[in-house]
């Protein structure tokens, strides 16, 4: 496929082939497949796991990555962004990817002359993160219908929730949503969050987000670890197979406790190392020309 | 050649022997080349298209790029400019990519025991760009010898205008300035703009840059638009066969409209592509000692 | 080993080693020895020298860095050291090069799976730098039993004195420091300057830092110069065979001399050609499971 933007646009047969790939990925069975692809990495928000994890599926395949760092560019001069990446385009190198602060800021360059994978933009979609947590469920579980997962805390801002409730539907899962009133969006089914935490068969904590709402947020940090904070008391809870997982970075003492961060029920270290899988997935799908 | 900082420095048969091998870039001959050798790219001042098509071309030649961040160097300890590219030289690496504000840097360092690529050196000069304005233009003619060019707009700032136009009328061509009399210099033919966009093969345009006048600036945006910039009805009335060029990064709307931006005359992402081509012919005719 | 993190987990026997494959990948014998192995370089604190230089290392190692800015980072949205570190870790990736400002910040992370080298922690210990300051004397003469060495400057803030005296003296050299008192640390063997001059093998100086105490320093930079600067009148002191060291950044015309930088007894730079072998050596010892 040329681009990988968003997994609205991708079948559940499609996702599947993708989840393959990266299990075979797993298993070593691509490693340097790419060599001698140029790729660029354009990330116009920070980012660590994304980033890197990208960085490292690509070094893995064999590709040779070109880091472009906003602050040291023309962007300074007033470059825009479309004539940044049409710059890149015209380097005639494979592929692109991007994150961005914009919604849907890929329908402005998708017609561009080269590979686009998408590691998030705005609060939209992060295909990415979506993919590396359903290979993570795949990976405990082996399967996806009927098993059920509560997301827990800022949906209205997560982009995270968004693009993950839209696929894990279309899979067979039964979605919920938790966290205080604040944050609640329409649409989704709420669950109250210490009913969630013995019937889930998945606990997916989202970060709370200090750094945009310290002065706006309604409730306290205490008040928000005291009702939907996961402390090992609820974590004992859980049922015998369930499993917690966090797209991280997470804020230890607030929505996770430190002792439940490495418990043996968190998937959260498991989850990072599942993204460069299925990163390295998505280079091949586009970049790679590998049939899915 | 041990080094590459200005055009001045080469004769016309050497500028021609560099465009032939970019030629050959292009057929894929060089891919891998350099294979192993390692090059470090030092800039000082930020850059998009130079510093990331540079990066390119090493990659595509196989090299081991060392992207050198000022930010995060000990040039915050008060380390010098000499004591930091002399520490890379001892490194023992094959050579360094230098793009820094001051004219002439290059004069303390030459002695030193690698190779040095001057990547711009404030107002002075810039020789991948005309190398590779050149490619663009004997792409298109064939030929250098009579070639009728008018560089508009800043022409006392730009170092763009400076190289240029030395090395173009050694190359045969017959070249003239325009824009408006704030930014003219002596010594160069001035022609009138719309007297230009008739006339000339080829109009190159060069950067408003705001950033830099937007207070001491003479001419508004929307005067210089209107008396210098470049629109469809402008671009209607050029020679069948004339092309449009700019260094870029471009402002649209100023110096060159929108629509103009990707019209059948413009060649400005192919000189981008092209710049990928000149730099590995650089990278050939130094580091890599193919004879020119 | 798994991790290199301090030279006084290393018997003197391992340090002796580890020269010994510094000195084979002088002679090119390990290049690209690690072909395909992806390495993390995570500098939370500015370096141009040992950033550079492990990245010089891996590159001819035919290792595959991964460069972490952590101004572009999750650091930013409060995420921890450890988390970021733990991070990586995941990736799967085979080791990790780490400079912080705080002092044994490894002991926290030890226990990871991947390796870990220490490229500084705050006043603590900076073994890639004592080890090229090692190769540089053993390449110069042969053995360290009985050698004099003196080092002068701000030893109280100094990582590479600590480390230096701790393994010098097990190696059998006799160190001295010298300085204004207001740097003076006890249980060293003080010399004065001037004499140190006349009868030590090796004068290592110490940058004057500045940065950190513009206002707090007693002497004057002036004052510093005339008592502790080595100029040329110092230097035709010294003895014939004797040598100048420093790990830079240096100050010319503080602690140094701009004539003495480069002068015949000054190894300033060697020492920089030095720390690429040595950390190539580290590299091998811990990712590569060379026995030392």
């Amino acid at each position: 496929m040329k681009d990988l933007l968003t997994l609205k646009e991708l079948s559940v047969d499609e996702i599947q082939s993708i989840l393959d790939l990266a299990l075979d990925c797993e298993k070593g069975k691509y490693d340097n497949f790419l060599k001698d692809e140029i790729i660029a990495n354009c990330f116009f928000e920070p980012s660590t796991r994304t980033q890197y994890s990208f960085n490292t599926a690509e070094l893995r395949l064999g590709m040779k990555p070109l880091s472009f760092n906003p602050a040291g560019s023309s962007l300074n001069k007033g470059e825009s962004f479309y004539d940044t990446i049409k710059t890149f385009e015209s380097f005639g190198i494979s592929g692109i990817v991007i994150r961005d602060v914009h919604d849907r800021y890929y329908e402005d360059i998708r017609h561009l002359d080269f590979h686009i994978l998408n590691a998030g933009d705005g609060a939209g979609d992060h295909p990415s993160q979506s993919l590396l947590d359903l290979l993570t469920i795949r990976k405990e579980y082996g399967k996806f219908e009927g098993l059920k997962i509560a997301i827990v805390g800022d949906i209205s801002h997560s982009r995270v929730a968004h693009t993950n409730i839209e696929v894990m539907e279309r899979l067979g899962m039964e979605c919920f949503v938790s966290g205080p009133e604040e944050y609640r969006e329409e649409g989704y089914n709420f669950i109250d969050f210490d009913k969630a935490v013995e019937e889930m068969d998945i606990i997916m904590l989202l970060r709370v987000q200090h750094e945009r709402h310290k002065e706006k947020m309604k409730t306290s940090l205490e008040d928000y670890n005291r009702d939907y904070g996961l402390n090992m008391d609820r974590v004992n809870k859980m049922k015998d197979h369930a499993i917690i997982m966090h797209p991280a970075p997470f804020n230890r003492g607030v929505e996770i406790n430190d002792d439940v961060v490495e418990c043996d029920k968190s998937r959260i270290f498991t989850q990072i190392t599942n993204g460069v899988l299925v990163r390295m997935a998505m280079l091949l799908v586009t970049v790679g020309g590998v049939k899915c």
